[in-house]
């Protein structure tokens, strides 16, 4: 213990945090760093053999503190140091912290690259900092040698070298380890690195694997498993980097294209959820050597690995059947957070590696919706959020720190290209962007693959070699909002046949019209029954949205996330245009990406984030649309373009919106029952 | 809650414990035996489906509590219970402690038949009694119906359940019963029966396994893993009645027949102790099958499973390679408690149930020793206890309350017929019995398998059936005691020629001389070279015995203990007059068969007894006999009969015992060197 300090003592400060303290001249600057609560990380437990308590001294006066910092204020470099230099390494300027002491006052900077600092920044898209406290970690210990006068077992001695350097107390050890203790401690003069794991903070912590002497790796995997796309991370859980990533279609595809026809297979055929499950665990599998491939990391590495899903997958992953999932009252088997081991979910990692999925939402929001609230932090902010991300299903979440509802909408699988004449995956070739000339009604486009638009020279050269395939889930909603904006569609979703006068583009289509986006092989336009497709998906989404505003009592949202691929692709003013999503402020519009990923990755590096998704679903509401007599004509109402009832002034600020039909009980009566057709579950 | 009850409120007395309390008219017998500490089982909850809370109204005066019982006392039949008298039958006179209620003085009959009880009498041969408070339980619980408005999953609402109803809260499922819950929950009308288990109080709880509706039926194993047998009983954990035993040979004999000849095997062979590791195991689970057979009893309801072993054994049944313990420092792989499943060792039991082992004291002190203890309980009593259970090694345990010190000794085979010319295992036809004529030195036998002295009329007719075929373990020590107290043997062990004048039983042998126990074919004879060996093992046995009584400063022991097979055979007197243990009212030693095995059982059937023996062994003070220079002065001193320096008062009053040498200083040497070569580990 370090004697108290005094107001003479010298001033240390820690950098980039800023945490600073009077320590006494001889204080270790670990035992300093510590006693600030500034993370200086350790696997070796102080023995100047890891390296990672790496740290710098910034000389120079900082006025703002009155002090002057200077190399000559910490201890030269001592024995271990020399030793550590020696054998890995130790760049100049560089110090071990758990070797320096305090001679006077010091700026001391916590270096983000070498050391396992708590605020790491990680390399993928988002900017996102997460601050690190793994549920799996490393200690280094030297256990005491056999002693006839005290015959404690081999691995006795190492549970109370725990306890006697890093605090852990009587630890769970498998039986599985227990043949490879003697040999583990006898390979190394008694030195031995042991990966802990212990999530919750009053749980019995858990001994999962054993190495000779000092190992100094630890990865984990974040991962979400997605109805058409697995997407996952490597990440290193001493560094909280990400080393690898890697992603690939789900093969579960190969039972139905949607969750609903997966759940029919499964209750079609007795082994069809055995066969699913292994399918997206192999999946997984492949992902993780591929990622370690491109990493360099040894899969006996991998000690955690956090999942996020939707419910279907979610269940499928876990090997338990989704049938009750496919019907009234949509019962979850578990919807709790589940810990478990990679080695019970046949996973590609350490014998002891850990798994955790975050909690389910609903039967119909699920672990990735949960995922995406951990990421966006509606429940962290006081202004009213929404979180939307859509796929077959839009799970969407409404709320702030005070209080959060959600629910999920079935959209269809119109914004993913399907139930639409041209539509097909985003892909190359697909049409991904659309404008139409106001005047001439001419459309100009881009595609997937060329960095050209249509009227630019060179793109018919794109477009000879990767063809113009069909419009992808994102281009049709700029479309049909273009049409809107043109004039060419009403604010009821007609297309108006009387500018084929003035238009080659607008084209006779059966009884209906259509709109010609592109002349060629195949012929791609956008027909009334697109339209109606579309228009169906966009009331379920804004319904379903409305509904929770209500719930809120709220007329507005504050600022808005649209998460997963679809978000990504998407132009906020054209969702808003088409009334997809409420008005608001185009720059409170963020497209947010893989969130639920991001989410998973939260989970995996700090498991206080575990618990706080886990206490935050507790305490949403779930909203089941089915059971809201007043869905339905929210439904309705939202079928016009953008809808029949919500101004949008903010979205007018920015956009020249055609000008608003009044709004009449002329119900569009064909609509609505297409709608409530539509509204039969379509996951 | 009940009200508070005053002076005036009816008083219930339970037996057979005797706890009494007053409370209110209308207090339910059930709560009321709860408050008192009163142990009544339930598996339902209180539902009146189990019928384990089943109690009797004695009738009657009691003049001691100035009470008269009644049955007009108590409530009338309810609902409840007629339901269960219709289903499963409620005999005349009983109720049901869930449902009855109190309306006036009462003394209540818990029965020890049908109620699960605190103190339940085992069948077994020891009257030990065991409160009973196992590691697992079953709990009955109605869960609620998935409610689409508060979408939690069904295990999440069983867990909710298990809250409410019996204050288990959040515990750990494994991923093996999740897929389960959904169509269990459903099978039943949303009833189902739940494993619980718990070991340490502040442990998180665990789910084992499920059953639909009411499932009443839970049993563990405790079982003894001996180098030589392998003896195991199915315990019901609801009543603590053994409902079967079996026993068998330890396979792994095939592989060396003592202790150190199988860590040979292991050392010589490179899948040795995987080999031994199976044949354990599988020896174990045909035990398993054969017990359940005879008990009528589904090993899927086997829940729970308790070893105990000496540590070379317990370390091959979890395969950990025991070569460490074959050479010092003999440092075993874990001394303290295993906690693991019984699918990890392989066992027939249900998929979930748990495996606990003993924790062992030292590197030749086993958790069989450990099992011992906890059975005699040196540490729960005042008086000094000496605990020894001879095998090829003996192991001693010597104590009170205040203090415990624990020492093996190496014996070597003789105590079991082995290195003695004519010795061999129990078996029909083994000598068991000898007494020898002080005036004629005429022998008088008894053989296995036969109730018959050898001087009664039909022994012939027996000797001819069975033969008389060798000298078992415990007749040797009966043999040569005979033979010191008829005059045949010297103090120092040597057989007196000069009486073959007198005796035709005392015949030539080379150079020395034997004594012809039977002359038939084989012709049985104890030789000077038996005695030699005999004289070996005592010594080595009271000398370890010797050097604990030095380390607790006592001369003499209070009370005796003698474990094991060898144990129950041996005649304690005998034991005394060769000086195998040290002096002691006869009626303070006594043969306490497998205490082993019953401290095993301990363990199965009350987790409270799994930390004391983890405390106690914590605390007992392991002497290896090898780093004491000592114990070679007390091992020569040991050699006579029945040894040098100890006076024997007390064995004196009940035996009559040649007078004894003078104690000089020629010891003898070449005994002394021979001891030495014996002191090489033997186990």
């Amino acid at each position: 213990m370090a004697a108290p300090s005094g107001p003479k003592d010298p001033l240390v400060l820690f950098m980039p945090s800023g945490k600073r303290g009077r320590f006494p001249v001889g204080t270790g600057l670990m035992e300093a760093a510590r006693q600030l609560g500034v993370p200086v990380e350790s696997v070796c437990g102080g023995r100047g053999t890891c390296g990672r308590c790496q740290i710098a001294v910034q000389e120079g006066r900082f006025a703002k503190f009155g002090i002057t910092s200077s190399r000559d204020h910490i201890s030269p470099r001592g024995e271990k140091e020399a030793r550590y230099d020696r054998i890995r390494g130790l760049p100049e300027g560089r110090r071990l912290a758990c070797s320096a002491t305090i001679r006077g006052d010091l700026v001391i900077d916590v270096p983000q690259d070498t050391v396992v600092d708590a605020q790491v920044i990680r390399k993928a898209a988002s900017d996102r900092t997460i601050r690190r406290e793994p549920a799996v970690r490393l200690c280094y210990v030297e256990v005491d040698q056999p002693d006839m006068q005290q015959p404690l077992g081999d691995l006795d001695r190492l549970k109370a070298a725990l306890a006697r350097d890093w605090g852990i107390r009587d630890p769970a050890v498998p039986l599985r380890l227990m043949p490879q203790v003697q040999k583990m401690l006898r390979k190394d003069n008694w030195g031995v690195t042991v990966a802990i794991h212990q999530d919750e903070e009053a749980e019995r912590p858990e001994i999962l694997a054993l190495w000779p002497g000092l190992h100094n790796q630890a990865y984990g995997i974040a991962c979400d498993i997605g109805s058409t796309t697995i997407a996952l991370h490597l990440v290193s859980l001493l560094s909280g980097r990400v080393v690898a990533s890697a992603g690939a279609a789900n093969p579960q595809i190969r039972f139905g294209e949607d969750l609903m026809s997966r759940v029919s297979y499964v209750m079609m055929n007795p082994d069809g959820c055995e066969a699913m499950t292994r399918a997206v665990r192999e999946a997984v599998n492949g992902l993780i050597g591929r990622a370690c491939a491109q990493g360099g990391v040894d899969a006996g590495d991998i000690l955690d690995t956090v999942f996020v899903a939707n419910p279907i997958m979610h269940h499928l992953f876990l090997g338990i059947d989704p049938t009750e999932l496919g019907q009234a009252p949509f019962a979850l088997a578990v919807s709790g957070a589940v810990h478990t081991t990679a080695a019970e979910l046949g996973l590609r990692a350490n014998a002891g590696a850990r798994a955790y999925l975050l909690p389910c939402i609903a039967g119909h929001v699920g672990a990735d919706a949960a995922g995406a609230t951990l990421a966006e932090g509606p429940h962290r902010q006081g202004r009213m959020m929404l979180l939307v991300d859509i796929g077959t299903n839009a799970e969407i979440v409404l709320g702030n720190s005070g209080r959060i509802v959600a629910a999920s909408s079935p959209t269809g699988p119109a914004f993913e290209g399907a139930e639409i004449s041209c539509g097909q995956r985003a892909a190359p070739g697909a049409i991904e962007r659309v404008r139409i000339d106001r005047e001439t009604l001419e459309p100009r486009l881009r595609i997937i693959g060329s960095e050209l638009w249509s009227d630019e020279p060179g793109f018919g050269a794109d477009a000879a070699r990767l063809g113009v395939t069909g419009i992808c889930g994102s281009a049709i909603i700029e479309a049909v909002a273009e049409m809107y904006l043109s004039g060419i569609v009403s604010a009821d979703g007609a297309i108006d046949g009387t500018l084929a006068s003035r238009s080659p583009r607008i084209v006779a289509n059966g009884r209906t019209f259509a709109y010609l986006l592109h002349e060629g092989q195949p012929r791609i336009a956008v027909t009334q029954n697109d339209l109606r497709a579309v228009q169906l998906a966009k009331a379920a989404l804004y319904a379903g949205i409305r509904l929770l505003m209500e719930k809120q009592g709220v007329t507005q949202v504050d600022t808005i996330r649209l998460a997963g691929a679809f978000g990504a692709f998407i132009d906020p003013k054209y969702a808003m245009v088409l009334g997809l999503i409420p008005d608001c402020a185009l720059s409170e519009v963020r497209a947010v990406g893989n969130a639920a990923g991001t989410g998973a990755m939260m989970a995996l590096l700090n498991r206080g984030h575990r618990r706080e998704i886990e206490r935050t679903v507790r305490r949403i509401e779930k909203i089941e649309t089915a059971l809201e007599p007043h869905f339905q004509q929210l439904f309705v109402d939202a079928m016009a373009l953008p809808n029949r009832v919500d101004p949008f002034p903010k979205l007018a600020e920015e956009v020249a919106l055609p000008r608003r039909q009044e709004a009449t009980d002329n119900a569009p009566h064909g609509l609505a029952r297409q709608g409530r057709m539509a509204r039969r579950r379509r996951r």
